[in-house]
This record gives C-alpha cells, structure tokens and sequence, in this order.
C-alpha cells in the first residue's frame, strides 16, 4: 500500500468537477476580515464552475471592497456609520488585547470583554438595517430571483434574509463560542464530558476537574449569550417580522452547515447529517514565488526559511517588541520572511526582510520552509497543516490562544506568550520546532489526515451548495430534533411520566399490602378475642 | 440547474479509483445470508482495485460455498455441526415467523423469540470455536500477514481476532436491535426523543406516547442483550483472553462502522466521524436480461413488469397462500416475473412466469418495471431505490416490517400482512402503487437522494478500508467517549459535585445569615433586658 494513490484521486476529482458549466443564482452576505479571505475562496471556484455570485457588501467594510474589481458582482448598501469608526473600534479590540488586557483583572477583563461584545453587535445591527430597512435593496434582492444565500453567521440577518426571500440558506462557520449556535440552533449534539467548548481552552481529553469547567463554561456563556446577544436579536427580527420571533430557530433552518474544521485541527465529535466538515477550503498547491522573493528563498541554502506573519489584522506592533522579535529572529540560522508594515526594526538581522504582503500559501508551499510564526488565525493554520509546516504560534485573540493549543496538543507547534515573551524565548520556540524532529513528524501526519479524504473539502463544499440549489433545500438531513423543546429532546417529560407510573405502581402495591396485612392480622386478632 | 451533472462527477471518479493497483491484504470475517450477499459486493470491487481477499468461511453455511470457484480466497475452517442442522434452524425460524406467530399470545412469541437468539448466539459461538480452538486456523491466520480485518459483526468474534492479529478493524453493519451495539459499543449518540430504535416501527416523528415507548423499548432491549447476549459474550472472550474482558469494549476497537443505511432509507440522526452511512452499497445499473427473459418483459407492451420475490430464505410458501397469491397477479394487466421454487399454484395466470432465480436488479432496473413485490429486505429495498420503483411489501421476519414501514412512512411503498392478506388485498396493493402516481414521485425523490451523493456508497466503503489499511487504523475518528463510563459520559458526576457545592454555599450563607440574625435579636433583646 503506497500513500501517493489516494492524492491522485482527489485531483482527478477537481478536475472533473471543474468541467460543469450549468449555472445557479447564489447570494452571498456581507462579512469581515479571515472570515471573507475564507469566502472568497468557495466564490472563485463557484464562478469556475458557471454560477453567477452576488456579493452583499457594506459600505463601511474594511475588508470587502465594492469599488475593486473582482469577478462577482457586489450588491453594496449603505451604512449609518464610517469605514473610520469601524477602522477605530478594531483598534480598539486589538490595542486591549495586545496592551492592556495584561495589566487587568479578570472582572475588568470580562467587563471589558462585554463592551466589546456589545459594541460588535450593535454595528451588526447596523449593518443589518442598512440591507432590512432600505427598500431599494431588499427591492433589488427581491427581483434577483436567487437560488441560494450563502452566509457565514458571524453577521446575523442572513436567516430572516432567506426566509423573506423565501430561498435555501447554506452556513459557512468556524465556530461560535462553546458552540451555542451550532448547539442550540443547529442541534449538534455536545455532550460536555468530550466536546470541548470553543473558547474553553480545553481537549477533548479532560480529567474531572477540566471536565467540571468545560460543564460550567458551556452553562456560563449560555447565559451571557442569552443575555446579551439573543434577547437583542429576538427583538430586532420580531420588529421585522411583525410577530414574535426566535433568532435562533430563524438560524436554525439553514439548510447545510459547512463547519470550517476537521479532524487534523479539531477533535472528532458527534455531529449530524447537514454538517459537513470542510476545513481547509481555501488551501491549495502552492504557485511560484516572485523572482526575487525565490532568489531570497534559495539564498537560505540548507538551512531553509521561515515564514513569519501575525495576519491580515495586526499590521504594526510597538518598536520595542518589533526589536525583541527581530533580533530573536537575527539569531537563527534561517532567512526568515516577516510579514510587517511597521518601521524597519533597529535590530533587524540581515537574514530576515519585511514585506508588506507576502504570498503565504505558497511560501509555506515551499521546499525550503522549515517553521511558520504565526498568530494562529484558523486559515494560516489550515495552509501550515496542508503543506506540513510546524508552527510557533505568538496567538493574541479570538480563537488564536485556542487554535495554537490544538495545534501544540497535537505536538505539531509550540506557543509564546505575546505579551511576557522575550529575545531567546522566540529564538528558542523557532530553534525547537525546526530541530526537534516531532515537531515535523506531527504535523505531517496531520497533513495525511487533511489530505487522505474521499473529496477535499473544497468539492465537499461546492458539492453541498449545488445540491442544495438543485434541490431547493436539504430537508431530507434535518434532524426532528428541530421539532423538539428542550424537555423533550432530553426525554425529560418521558422519564417524569414512567417515573409517576413506577411511583404510583409502588403506592398501589404498599397500599395492597398493607391492607391484605390489615386483614389478616384482623382475622388473627379477632380469632384470639374470640 | 440540472440535475444530471452531479451524477458525471461520481461516474468520473469510480473510473479514476478503478485504476488504481497496490494491494493490501484483506481478511474477511464469516457471515451468512442477505449479510454475505451485500458483502461479497465490496468484496469484488476490492479485487478489481488490486487488492488480495481471503475470506473465512465454515464448511456449515447455507450461502458461503467454499467449493465453488470465486475471485477471493476462501480459507475453510470445521464446525461441529452440520450444515443440515443449520438448515433445520432456518426452516424452523422461518416457520415461526410464517405460520404460528399469528396463533400465539404476545408471551408465547416472545419466549419463542428468546429461544431463537439463545440458539443462534450458540451457533455463533460454535462458529467462533471453529476458529479460535483450531491451532490450525489461527496459525494460518497470524502467518496470513493480513493489514486489515472486515467483518460484518453479525456473527461474534471478529474483534478478539483482530486483537490477537493486531490488525485493524472495520465492520460493515445494517443495524443491532435497538441499536444497541452502535450505542454502547460503538459510542453513537441516540437520543430516544428522535432517534428511533431499530425494530421499534417507530419513525422519527414521535409523539408523547411514541416516545414513553421508544424509551421503554431501548431500556428492556438492553436489558434482554445483558442477560441474553452480552453475559455470555463476555464469559466466552474472558476464557479465550485469560483475563475478564468486556465483548462490548473489544467491538468498540473497530475503526471503522460502514452502516448500511443512508438518509433515503433511514430517518436523519447524529452520527459520528467514524459511522460512514453507504446504504445501498451493492446496487449498480441494470444489465441486459437474459433473451427469453427480455422478450416476455417486452411482451408486457405498455402495461409493464412487476417483479417478485421473497428474498433468498423463502423459497416456498404454501400451496394456499401460492394460489391466493398466484389469483391475485392473474387479475392485473401488468406481466409478472416471481421467484418461486415451489409447485406451481393452480391459479397461475398467463401473465406471470415463475423463475426458480431473477436477475433482481437486472430486472428492477428494466424501463418496464413498474412496481416491486418484496419481503422487505434491505438489499431489495435498496435496489428499488436505487432503480425508483414503488413497493408492495409483504414483511416476514427480522428487520424486514420495519424496512416497509420506513418505505410507506416516505410514501413509496404499501404493506401487506403476509398471515392474513387475500386475493384481493394484494391485487389492490399492485393497482394503487402503480397507478396512484405519488408512489412513484416519492420513491423518485428517494432515488434522487440515494444518486445525489459527493461519492458513491461503494466508493466511499472502498475508500475507509483502503484508509484504514494506509493508516493502520482511523484513530483520529474515535471519540474520546469511548474512555468515559456512562454517567462520566453524562456528566452525572460533574452535576453531583455542582450540586453539592451549590447546597454547601447556600448551607454556608444560612448558617451565616442565622448567626448574624441572631447576634442582632440577642442584641437587641438584651438592650431592652438593660
């Protein structure tokens, strides 16, 4: 048995899927940062394959831009606020966790973490009043005569979208935190004894008291979504629909889930027949490098290079950290390419340049890539995964700090801490990855499991949403689950019922007893009176 | 949209997979009837992808005939039994299922029915015997060098087998009663509130009282698997062992579990990364008839064939129910084609021909084929999917009233009760399946499910066991579940420690508030005393 058969398979696969030309009409809602970068990808391929995509896209958007060309078209509306005040509330969320969430207690972190949270929602509702409440575009979406939306949840609205459209909705998710959404409305089973919540930091190897965590902090970020997010959302889609309305059974009709992860970077679970998962849907081979970024590259000899970047959001960091890094990264016998748009580093060696942008998937492509530094953003650690390149991660926040542990609990990358970490520290976490042989050994055999699938995630991808174009919907995968109240599902009124049942049986048999008892004794009593 | 272009891209991929040539070396644990039918499927299409397959057969079975050519290598093992007493077990069960469960109370039936599994399991252990007591066999098996076991778990055994090979595992399995070995065994979730239990006749749908009895039919079928199955199961594994084993935790060893049902046929339910669902494994496009064959099904002009047949275990009814059902066929326009082995019945029409044997699919996949007379088997069913055509079941024994009643619950097929149907009972059944043409649409839509698949079911079962064999193993599939005991899996320890804590601090704050309570009256009284 040879490895290589497999991979042919696969190409083969991709090649003959690219041959359709039979178009559908796809809708597609408006998102942000990695979460676009990661859409953007299943567009492309929609396009090759002859459907016609149309973008939703915000005016006030960092990330999607409606004035550049691309080869979807964009459906922009207007916001009631500026790229500048969205530009200034990410400075924010990053500034707290790159400086100051260190200096503060953990009740003012959660504080703070609840703006945030607040914040974020209420310029999602912006947005959603920019599509909800202008009629010219939902005039526009109306007569679009669409076959399918398309959405990554992370900005609601696209499930009252859907249902006003009345057309399929196909999700595109990485997570939600301790897997609310995928829990409460998509009905995914989790049980918390082995189905680590996303954001707990924790495995799905948990002793009792990790265990009792992961029990309380599904319990604990229930109870702050149902506060802060749902209650919002409940009211906000009961006002435009007229009647009272639950956001999360709105959510809960979408047709697929294609859940961005699979098991070389998250641990198997249970899940249900309309969720696929596709993680790593964006990566693919790499492609040749600019001449002179591969003259560097070969330059580096034996000793190969590495690949630094902390991702598309953090562009500068202070000087003194930049000069940490630099001269840690001075230290090492590889050429390092660093993605950065800051100063140039005093201490910066001359074995490592800076770029402003780097082409990353097919750095890590490369032969001669020997680690990857990076933030630990979920897409950066699929191409580190799909190429087999071990990884230190310096992760700042969101799912970055958990990502990194899944990669490090799978022995394929270390971790820094960003804010306490120093020189020798980072020079010593590149040092280990790429001289400790299991590093390699690790995260080659996650890129076996990433490759060694019956169809890349991709074409699992793009096969879902044209089945459910062709089949208007994907009912024949909905769980009855959907059906069910909580009670219920948990077979809460079922257990209360036998439970009365076996109670009252006892009663009756006591009773029986006790009487037949009584009798007796009667007789017996009576007898010796007599 | 159209709906053909999915079906090219899996045709292109069987192509691609069929050209591959390393070969792995494959055991194939002993089974009996539909079980061994269904596997020997798989079995062919391993050869032709280069694979060698040596299967284990005793020289007691009804359907494995180890003298007769086939493209696997069979290895013979003896039995102390002979194959005429297998026989007499069959005729005997059959019997009871044909002819006196109509006569007996519900206790009777269930005594009886206890009687049989008592006698099948220890003609199971018999079998098992015959490989784990021969030196001869299992010395031919440790020198076999074999990279994986596949085994339909049916007949017990082939677990301890891999573990004393050390190989890995796959099973190929329809379902347990009250899916019970997926459950424990095998760690699939099942909430009794939706999730059916197999042999229940309850659909997914459920109401209250549905529900009290699905739970209730989960709990007493674990029951009866305790104290009938699992008990003697264990004990036989711990001898063999030396040392106390549980049968159910040697079958959760196995990789990987390809169910045999998939959503066209089966209700949606939660599953896990290692169940792959390739129901329908075995069906393939029809082939040319044979020519005197074709020429009557051509003869039938616009009316159509029905087919029938009651499986591959009945091979005769009685002389009465013959003629009944013999009338009942004269009196429909279509022309019928009956797999019958018996006398040929009085009231034969000349529109139906009896055939000792049918190309059943051949024939199901015939343009002229308007409608299915079936006993319900699952590889019948399948291939009617597989075709479209609408079904007249006449359930028997075993899993086979379930299966039609998962068929009339989607609308495709009606039921007939074998011990009390008359002629006009099944003349009425043809007519309406045929021409009340939502049987039609719906098995149409169930086909539509079955093809529209991102890889066939065979390919997809090829694929996991090549896997399996490249990987030595699918570890990266199993749910850590299986570490857990039952009430660590629900958190049962998890909420008695919360609990506990919780009523500790609300003790503590009453005792507290007591205290303080006090201190204050004590006060206050002994002010007014002053």
């Amino acid at each position: 048995m040879e490895l290589g058969q497999h991979i042919s398979i696969c190409v083969v696969l991709v090649l003959c899927m690219t041959s359709s030309t039979n178009g559908g009409n796809i809708l597609v809602w408006y998102s942000e940062g990695s979460h676009w970068i990661n859409m953007k990808t299943v567009l492309d391929t929609l396009i090759d394959r002859g459907h016609q995509v149309t973008v939703l896209a915000p005016t006030a958007s960092i990330y999607m831009k409606t004035n550049e060309s691309s080869r979807f078209r964009y459906e922009p509306f207007n916001v009631s606020f500026s790229i500048e005040t969205m530009e200034e509330f990410f400075k924010g969320f990053l500034h707290f966790f790159m400086h100051e969430m260190d200096q503060m207690s953990y009740l003012q972190i959660y504080s703070r973490f609840m703006d945030i949270m607040e914040t974020n929602l209420q310029f999602s509702l912006k947005y959603l009043d920019g599509v909800m409440k202008s009629d010219t575009i939902m005039k526009k979406l109306k007569e679009g005569k669409y076959d399918l939306l398309l959405a990554d949840p992370i900005y609601p609205g696209s499930d009252l979208t859907a249902e006003i459209l009345d057309i399929p909705l196909i999700f595109s998710l990485r997570f939600s935190i301790a897997n609310n959404w995928e829990r409460h409305c998509g009905q995914l089973p989790a049980p918390p004894s082995f189905v680590p919540a996303a954001m707990s930091k924790l495995t799905d190897q948990m002793n009792f008291s990790e265990r009792v965590s992961n029990f309380v902090f599904y319990i604990l970020q229930d109870m702050m979504l149902d506060n802060k997010f749902w209650k919002e959302l409940d009211k906000y889609y009961s006002e435009v629909k007229g009647t009272p309305t639950s956001a999360c059974e709105m959510m809960s009709t979408a047709d697929i889930w294609l859940m961005r992860t699979y098991w070389d970077f998250d641990f198997p679970r249970p899940l249900l027949p309309n969720f696929k998962f596709v993680g790593g849907i964006h990566c693919r081979p790499a492609k040749p490098l600019p001449e002179d970024m591969e003259e560097f590259v070969q330059s580096s000899g034996d000793n190969g290079i590495v690949v630094f970047s902390l991702g598309s959001m953090i562009k500068n960091i202070t000087t003194e950290k930049a000069n940490l890094i630099a001269s840690a990264l001075a230290q090492i016998p590889q050429k390092v390419l660093w993605r950065y748009s800051g100063e140039k580093p005093e201490t910066l060696g001359a074995n490592t340049r800076i770029y402003n942008w780097i082409p990353q998937n097919d750095l890590l492509g490369h032969a001669k890539t020997r680690a990857f530094i990076t933030h630990g953003g979920t897409n950066g650690i699929y191409e580190a995964i799909y190429h087999g390149v071990p990884m230190v991660g310096i992760p700042i926040f969101g799912d970055q700090p958990e990502n990194m542990l899944h990669m490090k609990y799978k022995g394929a990358a270390t971790i820094l801490d960003f804010n306490s970490m120093k020189t020798e520290d980072v020079r010593d976490a590149v040092n280990a990855v790429i001289n400790d042989k299991s590093y390699k050994e690790n995260i080659m055999k996650l890129s076996s499991i990433h490759h060694d699938r019956p169809i890349t995630p991709l074409d699992e991808a793009v096969f879902w949403i044209e089945f459910t174009m062709r089949n208007k919907g994907a009912k024949h995968l909905r769980v009855q689950a959907h059906e069910l109240t909580w009670y219920q599902y948990h077979s809460l009124d079922v257990l209360a019922f036998l439970l009365t049942v076996v109670m009252l049986l006892i009663i009756i048999l006591m009773k029986t007893c006790r009487f037949c008892f009584r009798r007796c004794c009667h007789r017996t009593l009576k007898k010796k009176e007599d």
